[in-house]
């Protein structure tokens, strides 16, 4: 009995350090697709965005913001960050007493929750991609993942009061992806459009992204890592029915960005007639995005239909937030996190019957009333403190020389 | 007693889904090496080739596919793949009844198998490049992935009458290598070559792919997903004697792989003497396929000289395929999926004691004589109703303008 | 209780085995990184060294290495590393017996180090680029994963005389970096600096790397796959101890990664006012080389800090070698591996009570006379036979088609 007890924990265990590594690899999808949907010129800036951020999550989460969110983790101490990290997991005799109340490493807790805000704040690096100062974008990178993203995230997944009144996000469609977005459109609106995105009389101009290979391997790459951001938000598999909905989680997951590559392809044959691949890839993040908030409870053929009206709503948001409100998104980050992600969280009623529309709104309404106000405060200090946005003539010559001073591709171009 | 009953199903759906993972990324690997091995121009139209027959390969498998292949999983029902996939997955007290008889979770097996179809839909797409239609392709999938591929893969391991005759294929040499790359070429015969791919003599005129890096990363991607591939498909882990099959499987799959490097790696020095990249890439692919359909009963020393000769053979048959055959395979499908998997599927008999030759070649013979057969009345169709081939003037701008409508690298060309 | 042995065994056979897939997924990321850092024309060669180097560590250690390393798995043979492949796996009778003493499958075993060596082979690649014979960097392959590496891997991890003396190594930032880049070092002593590097007054000129995106991606897939390369060394997961351990593991493996972007990136504000991307890149990786060899016991703010120190060395060490020693190491695989391994080593005794400055110190001192040695002597004779530099022409014109006779980006340059 106690060795099954083990075994089990060990189970559960590893599979949460699998899903958290297949969230890691994220960052890796993050970076590719920014990086292949800019031009040339800010390509190792946004590498170099793409790698800093995700230092500064682990480590700010580490240090602040997992105390925040799970403050149960951690109680009774000055500087709950180190102490819970210093203090050690789970005691053999706790585990075995807690008959398998307990059943997960701690530190396997940890390594799942620190790459969630760094996906969260991956969102955001793309809206503001070619015309942001480096520097200014970590320091907002540091209140978001000490404090923004940990405080929001303690009032649904932490136990708070977004959690007492019914509000149901399974692996985050809100919680991370729209808070994600919220911040982003904070940051864009204090930004402003590049230089050129808009003509003399309003009319958007398509700035296409420099290698969509780049971006397409960033897709399959978030795709995948998406099996875990999902699937291990159950939290635990030792058992039947437990497995059995990791499993559903998976086939949902799968189905749900399928749906939405197949939503994407329609429209952009209507809209364009031509298989636009940036829409197909966004379709297919937008199908994942959709499906975050309500894995679960949908059939298959449920969450390939989820995943698909996603896939249709991503092509239309990115056009409308593009011409008609002039928001200047380079990879559809808003849109595809932002608007999906509310999609999703609705259509967590459709096949959940313990879900309320007016908690799912009201999760909404404070999830981006939180992090969009906040964030535009953030960004506002910084801007005023040292500036958000690099000069005209840095953003003609690109960001990478002003900001890394080195050529993505020094061979290709010129 | 129970509770070793559920973690161990635990344990096995655990290992399903990550093997299914590790799959599912070999679409990743396919896009990225099909990228890799064509010119510029045709680079985009590629990409959404792959990322949209993965979405459909998804649908349709669960929609058709999957009920037409495993019947058993789905009976009473006029329409098994939804009500399948609407049913649920096994009730614990069922799993707890049968001691063990029942032990992975439906769902788990059912992402495993989209997976596959998805990779012998993958084979095709590359034989195809440059000039096709895409929407035509997308047409083929949609048979192919519902009914084609399903079909021969219920005659082996839906428990169809070529399992009855004694064919073997363990994870696919034959059911999915093979089956797609018959598909591939009834295809690439009704297409015909790219333009200027023979010359006024006959004479063949080599066609560089356009980012050997991406390529090289394709396969390595192809090789990591492979585990999964060639390991999930033991179906279980949990006990000592699968758990050695398991480990024995991604030895000699890494072997195979190993030896087909330097198989094709000797015959370019050989060839041409240099160290052909592109061949030391299709030798590792070669080593894989060849190995898939026995990588449990050889000794690592026998699955590297299975690899070893699966590399040798595909340098021969791509030359020999392009040369004598003037057959237009840009990526070398047919030879690596076709040539080698006919190769692997007789292999089987030379460390295998049940294997018998003729039952081999009655499987290669039923496989081809379906796939290529019902393929090239598919294809025949599609070409008849609606085109199959762009026009002269497309596949001379390149079909990435007029399936796509977007360039994969506007700044890097002209 | 039998039915527990066996499902630990196969858990922890799946851990190792899983961990292993992760390493191997690491000589992606070494291709991807070093063919990032050189020049378009030396991109072909690079790609098809690490793709053999992997096939011929593979084979080797298969043959020879695994034998030479670990000599109490295959005693009683006169060819041990075939007897023991050919000789099958543990019985489930033994397992039983041994009341969970054996408690993996040996050939997951095998499976997880043959990709070690792999890894060490691959820090050698990197800092001999852009001017060396292919087929000579092959020759020194198959000594070093047959013979140099399992004789220094025998000494500490196969019970030879430095696990005796108490040097502490607990995953290789010894055994495997440090050790690749001595043999590096050997290399390119022997070798000299690529034509153009130092000017005629001696001073280092920058010569940048292609693609960058490319190099960003292969550090993201070196950080994903040392979660495996970390976790998996500590070779069993199955009870509630071995599954905190392995967690923490995972925890101050990411943290590290972290502290080096930091550390990289702050050094590089200091020293260039930019942030250099290459350096960031850099940073992680020497933080992940500095956690390697102690992951367990520091808590995740010491991990952080360790990785913060590994990454401002890194930025030092790259800058002395290029301009003060005058050595041309293309990728900084000396500084990363050879450097920062060291100071990982030592960093052991930061937080290891076990641990003792003068066993690290011997451990350094004889693994590096050991591998710097042997290979000095055996490139030499490489040199002295085939030679080991490419002619000034070829140098000029580009290993690419010296070597492998093809363009990496045929339409991207010139």
């Amino acid at each position: 009995m106690e060795q099954i007890l083990e075994v089990s924990y060990a189970l559960d265990t590893f599979y949460f350090l699998m899903s958290g590594a297949l969230v890691m690899w994220m960052a890796a999808g993050f970076a590719m697709l920014e990086a292949g949907m800019v031009r040339t010129k800010n390509t190792t800036e946004i590498l170099a965005k793409n790698v800093g951020l995700f230092a500064i999550a682990c480590i700010m989460y580490m240090l602040v913001g997992y105390n925040i969110m799970y403050p149960g983790e951690a109680v009774n101490s000055f500087f709950p960050g180190i102490s819970f990290l210093i203090g050690g997991d789970n005691a053999t005799a706790d585990v075995l007493a807690s008959g398998g109340e307990i059943y997960y490493s701690g530190m396997s807790d940890f390594f799942f929750q620190v790459v969630f805000v760094a996906t969260a704040m991956s969102v955001v690096s793309g809206a503001v991609a070619e015309r942001m100062k480096l520097m200014s974008f970590f320091v907002f990178a540091i209140v978001f993942t000490a404090f923004i993203y940990p405080m929001q995230g303690f009032w649904k997944w932490g136990g708070g009061f977004l959690d007492g009144l019914g509000f149901l996000d399974f692996a985050g469609s809100g919680v991370v992806h729209m808070a994600g977005a919220s911040a982003a459109l904070a940051g864009v609106l204090l930004l402003g459009a590049r230089k050129g995105k808009y003509g003399s009389n309003g009319e958007s101009k398509a700035i296409p992204g420099a290698n969509l290979p780049l971006a397409t391997l960033g897709t399959f790459i978030l795709w995948l890592g998406w099996f875990g951001f999902n699937g291990g938000s159950e939290l635990k598999i030792s058992n039947v029915e437990e497995a059995n909905a990791v499993a559903m989680i998976f086939v949902n997951t799968l189905m749900a960005a399928a749906g939405g590559v197949i939503g994407a392809l329609v429209m952009s044959k209507i809209k364009f007639g031509k298989a636009d691949l940036t829409m197909m890839l966004n379709g297919a993040l937008a199908g994942l995005v959709a499906i975050t908030a309500e894995p679960l409870t949908p059939s298959a053929l449920e969450a390939t239909l989820i995943g698909l009206v996603g896939g249709i709503i991503v092509v239309l948001a990115i056009l409308a937030i593009d011409s008609k409100f002039k928001i200047d998104d380079p990879v559809g980050a808003i849109s595809v996190h932002g608007v999906v992600g509310i999609f999703g969280l609705i259509a967590v009623t459709f096949t959940n019957p313990d879900a309320s529309i007016v908690a799912q709104l009201t999760g909404i309404g404070v999830i981006f009333a939180w992090v969009f106000g906040t964030s535009l405060i953030v960004w506002g200090i910084i801007k005023a403190v040292m500036g958000i946005r690099v000069t005209e003539e840095e953003e003609y010559e690109g960001v990478d020389q002003s900001e890394c001073g080195m050529e993505a591709y020094p061979e290709f171009t010129k």
